[in-house]
């Protein structure tokens, strides 16, 4: 990074430290800046700022750019500092003046803002998508190993019987809650913001209620000190979704690592799915889970990343914000590819099945005996003393008919309250 | 903390490093292992599990034990290890071994999680409570000062005219954002968790929904090994919620502190509200404001700190989780603090008006009257460059009649839209 | 937190706010108050700013008072705002005018600074200490248990064959590296700060070279803007230093509570040092380990908590800062707590014997047995094939005897240069 | 990220999951790998474990990929995993059998340490310099600047004067801390791991002594075991170091921004180094030293970021450290960059000098004139009442010829003691 030992100009040098990675970021923000500009140059026209004819010639133009975009063509010379200034230049070469026109009544605030918040929806539409996906994958899971029994730990002690059945639909429930934050995020990016201008609103009479239909956002962000202020704010709550769903992920991943080892060897994964060791010709390592579980540690990290850079800032913009833009998007795709990776690699799981015929998990079993005698009349309290004692004399006999009734329990696992949870969650 | 050095026994050692200050921290959540005590008391009786009588007197002691709480004479004394010890040896030792038998079907474990998700939907119920009394007085003086104007920064430089109107109702459209994640925290919380016993449920046939009417949850975590993976998880979507808010509040004592000191002279507080220096005798410090950033900042790495205790546990408990519970429940009581010092503040403010009279800020006219070149047919881009030309060479003469109407602008700012957006997060 | 409808009036409800629980940690610090303002008053007397007379008799108070901290006798009644406002009011109260004069050329800035880095440096020079002990007790285990072997693991999968002696040295050369930050903590607080007054020094013509050598600093902080940025600051370094042996020590709980589950069944402890749980008569769970982890993990999450409490602020004191106390302090308890924890268990470890008796470990060894075809002359790659297919084929034959004799393997171990290194390292 | 719809295999996708951004970051790296492969394959020929023959052709053709790697030429195709799985494949290509047995005891492992190590010796070697230059253009313009007056501000109230002389040399002072914290990462980066292996050692006779020599490390990791656990430790020590500078510059960075806001106007920089807005034309952003701040904030959160990864992973390697580079890499490039662009606009400021003639900065004085009485005899507390009432009644004086003598104070900045400091603590 020695800048101006390359032989640059200032100007270079400056351009090249405040523009970053931010073009290759913009190609896939681009889309959203067309949907956006297009709202725009429509309502320019609706509301007499610009003739009928110029808001016709931008929405043609913008939409030429929206194919190229879709087909991979658009570029962002080093010449332009951002997508947003490329859009503008081919309006202006292809349309002169009229192009120029395209920024009355905005500024690059809102239009980052609102392409931003577009990308975000159709981010956190996606990864609902997936969320649902493995869901429904582990309660498959759950259904079809309901019966198979695993040791259920505490302190990483051996403690109670557990079942693969409540295990994968552990997750499965659990993901229902990450859905809540994620659900919160979308309202908070489903708020147009367009019309904000730098953050203090515009003199022109632009019907700001207008766009929001037109590019399908909710409500509008009305107030535009507050529009601005969802800079960053937007981001972050996002990575509050994000980094739900990344916990649960990264859980699962610690307990498939575990449950893979040989000290464990509950379950195992075909060859296509773990890597070798350049040493050690017999090993099978969970490389995908570990860096699920990596990656996911990684996305956790991002609310805090984002509060960093935007915490103590007074209101208003600050060119601090444009960081923002290369946290989130790498964050996206990597819960995203995690996702992906989860649900492709569990639909390969082996369950190991006569796991609990070990006599070293007998003692599992110690609480539903005791709970016997309980049933039985015994004071609770006097039943763990006797259980106690049998224990330490070595008289101790499991009963391994398990018999769980109530609700959520290894016999009863309500898939259906579970899966029903779910899509009352995923309900706008 | 030398412990030994204290002429402990090797037990007392133990204790005190394993105890810590939980004792303290169960004074608050007392109350709620009550609640839960009694409606697991009456699913006993119900099903048969313990008789009518034993769930009779179970119900009348702990009501008893429920008012010392309320009157504040309970007490967790050193021979305890906490609250849960401490009632069930009362219990016992009114009611011998029916006391013992609340203890059926049931594992500390799942009396911590209960306890404490009844405790957060209570915290959370106040704090919206709060947020709200925060959002009508930011709206209120938002409506008392809409005329008021304020110069509008970006990158710390003057840009536009902003107003108090502008600046009071920003914050309170953010705090509408924050809602959404308090009310997602409140729906993670808002599940039943009685009944998962130790993580692994109980071979008693008990009545979970009974329960989770009974203590008005909305719903049960259903799978047992779900509502233990709860533990950790329900105060982290806590602290996500209030850490939102804490980043609104911080960033609004950021502006005030800034808009206080000299150089900008934008408000003031009575001295009550400020305090001296011992050095400087004409000082006016915004303490209270910096302590509620401070404060905000502190609850903003909550969510770090709960990830960092409970990332890369495989399922299943672990103690580790008890450090949570001394993490979130001072949270709470700085956000609600916050809450209410920033309501009870701000109520005082004192807000000057004249402000853009000085010829310093006239610069913040530019936009407006570069609008107008617009309106009247030049291409942005053109006009653009005659107001810079303007500026370069002195002539630059303001028009301060400024006419925003649009949506959200500083002549427009749908305080009642805004009002009703808050009423919508609000519900259920 | 309901402030006012305890019937507080407006300046009780500040004070409440803004104190907050500073008296009690200023407790600890009280005792580094009085050496700093003992150093000031000589140096005051020495400059003839106060009479021989009014200093001695302020030394002579001020001796008291330390004699009352020492015993525990000291008290911050709510009438005074803090430590430094108490011991002021009990000189002016003892000697009168004099008294007051202890305030000359100082302010509440630089008495908070220097008393906060005299504490600093005494907490860092007592962990310095523990780790030392710790790091002794892992060298005589690694010793102790040097030929006994351990799997090591990749992946957490079975790889090579380590031992009790590579374990715990390896934890022992790791805290050397720690105490490198715990080193550059105590160099940033061994600087003196006093006489940077608010921040901004002082017109009265003090000593500051005089107060550093009485009060042992090394140096001095000579620049008063930098003395006050380094509140914070100092605290800040103290933080990475102590996250980085908390990092340690949660490795090696993460450690010990998996070698302690029944899967593993490396090592065990004394009962004093397990516990029971209340539904498992026979569990004995490592929880005093699994406090060390989140005690440990909690700790790391301090210097994130720091930078967010101080970050963005501008140069020049700020109340927030008075924040930073109530994290500093009781991270300083638990890390030493720990430490003594860690320390006082370890010693109890027992270590299992025979652990690679167990066949499922023969392909611990299936490296050794490679390398020794590959010094007979077989290409690496080869051997490695050949290897692979041996096992693949069910033939492979373990060579158990194993003979590593390079420096730092387990036949090795270099226990005398891993103590030099840590001599080293203790040096200032 | 849908790999699956990209008609990729199984394995293809598998492969882009984990290899991610690897091979771009190896390039960084695989100058460090050379040296470390030149040094072990020197040491196999010493060792007899390879032939004489062997060992020459081996580091021949070491140095051949070395100069391609410095001529940029050295590319990572999408076969080859990483750096060095390309480079073994050259030298196998090359020479057959015998680049095969470049991998004799040695793992991929302790490669990638050793080759990590370097690079953040070589880093850190480059950022103190960096440092360095910083502070001594700190210093200079200190030295330049140090009549001229500054407001000093506490609680971003005007408190007492202060001078570009005391700001510039409080930055140059603050970075000595820091450097104490790079000096403690280079140490820990400092100790060869080569010979570690998988991170259990070797079965071969290799000399880790010769190789350290070789590589210019200042000692060993002897510990195996500890070597491995290096992985992520190293990074996040250098992490603690870059994110001390980073937490100055920041500072720095902070101050800047509010001093160039028309609020403040102490201080300007050439058009070159500002930008203009798109739609204020009067506008001089900051916009260079706001990306510092950010870009700091940013390295700021880095600590945690490998915290989160590395955190409560048992001791052994696991694949979760792979994503340790992806965060360190750019970190450094970013630390670099900022200090950098910092040094460079630095050089450009221009200080406005009658700051303190505005009237509305009288009040600085006020201390001043206090201690004035002061030193004639009156005791402070009284001298502070006269003072208060005076400032009350409209009837303050303010003394503005500021006589400042003792150390560090605006009338002797100490600029040779803190040059000193930096010296010493520059010294290995």
């Amino acid at each position: 990074m020695k800048l101006w030992d390359k032989g640059f100009s200032t100007d270079k040098k400056i351009d090249q430290f405040t523009v970053g990675n931010d073009r290759e970021l913009d190609l896939v923000l681009a889309k959203y800046d067309v949907i956006a500009s297009k709202a725009h140059a429509k309502m320019l026209g609706k509301m007499g700022l610009i003739s009928k004819d110029e808001s016709d010639a931008l929405l043609k133009e913008l939409e030429t750019i929206g194919k190229s975009i879709a087909k991979g063509k658009f570029t962002i010379e080093d010449d332009f500092e951002d997508m947003h200034s490329k859009i503008e230049f081919l309006l202006t070469k292809r349309l002169g003046d009229t192009g120029k026109k395209i920024h009355t009544a905005r500024s690059r605030n809102d239009q980052v803002l609102v392409a931003m918040q577009l990308y975000l929806k159709d981010e956190l539409t996606e990864i609902k998508a997936q969320v649902k996906t493995l869901f429904d994958l582990l309660l498959k899971l759950a259904k079809q190993h309901q019966k198979v029994l695993l040791p259920g730990y505490t302190h990483l002690q051996l403690a109670m019987p557990s079942s693969f059945g409540l295990w994968f639909s552990a997750y499965a429930e659990s993901l229902v809650d990450d859905l809540y934050f994620v659900q919160a995020a979308y309202k908070v990016a489903d708020q147009n913001p367009l019309g904000s201008a730098a953050g203090y609103g515009s003199s022109f009479p632009i019907d700001r209620s207008f766009t929001t239909k037109e590019m399908g956002f909710e409500t509008l962000k009305y107030n535009v000190v507050a529009a601005q202020m969802g800079r960053g704010k937007v981001e972050k709550a996002t990575a509050f979704g994000i980094s739900s769903i990344a916990a649960t992920l990264s859980k699962l991943a610690m307990d498939i690592t575990l449950y893979m080892s040989q000290n464990f060897d509950f379950i195992s994964f075909p060859n296509e799915l773990t890597t070798g060791s350049s040493i050690m010709p017999h090993k099978k390592n969970p490389d995908v889970f570990e860096l699920i579980r990596a990656k996911c540690n990684k996305i956790q990290a991002v609310p805090n990343q984002l509060t960093l850079i935007t915490n103590n800032l007074p209101s208003g913009y600050h060119r601090d914000l444009q960081l923002v833009k290369e946290i989130i998007v790498p964050a996206l795709q990597d819960i995203k590819a995690c996702l992906e990776m989860m649900t492709f690699s569990l639909k390969e799981i082996k369950v190991n099945k006569d796991i609990l015929d070990d006599p070293k998990y007998d003692y599992l079993f110690s609480v539903d005996t005791l709970n016997e005698m309980v049933k039985s009349g015994m004071p609770f309290r006097d039943a763990y003393k006797t259980m106690g004692q049998a224990i330490e004399n070595g008289n101790f006999k499991p009963k391994k008919d398990i018999k769980h009734t109530h609700k959520g329990s290894l016999g009863n696992l309500c898939l259906d309250e579970i899966k029903a949870k779910m899509q009352k969650a995923l309900k706008p």
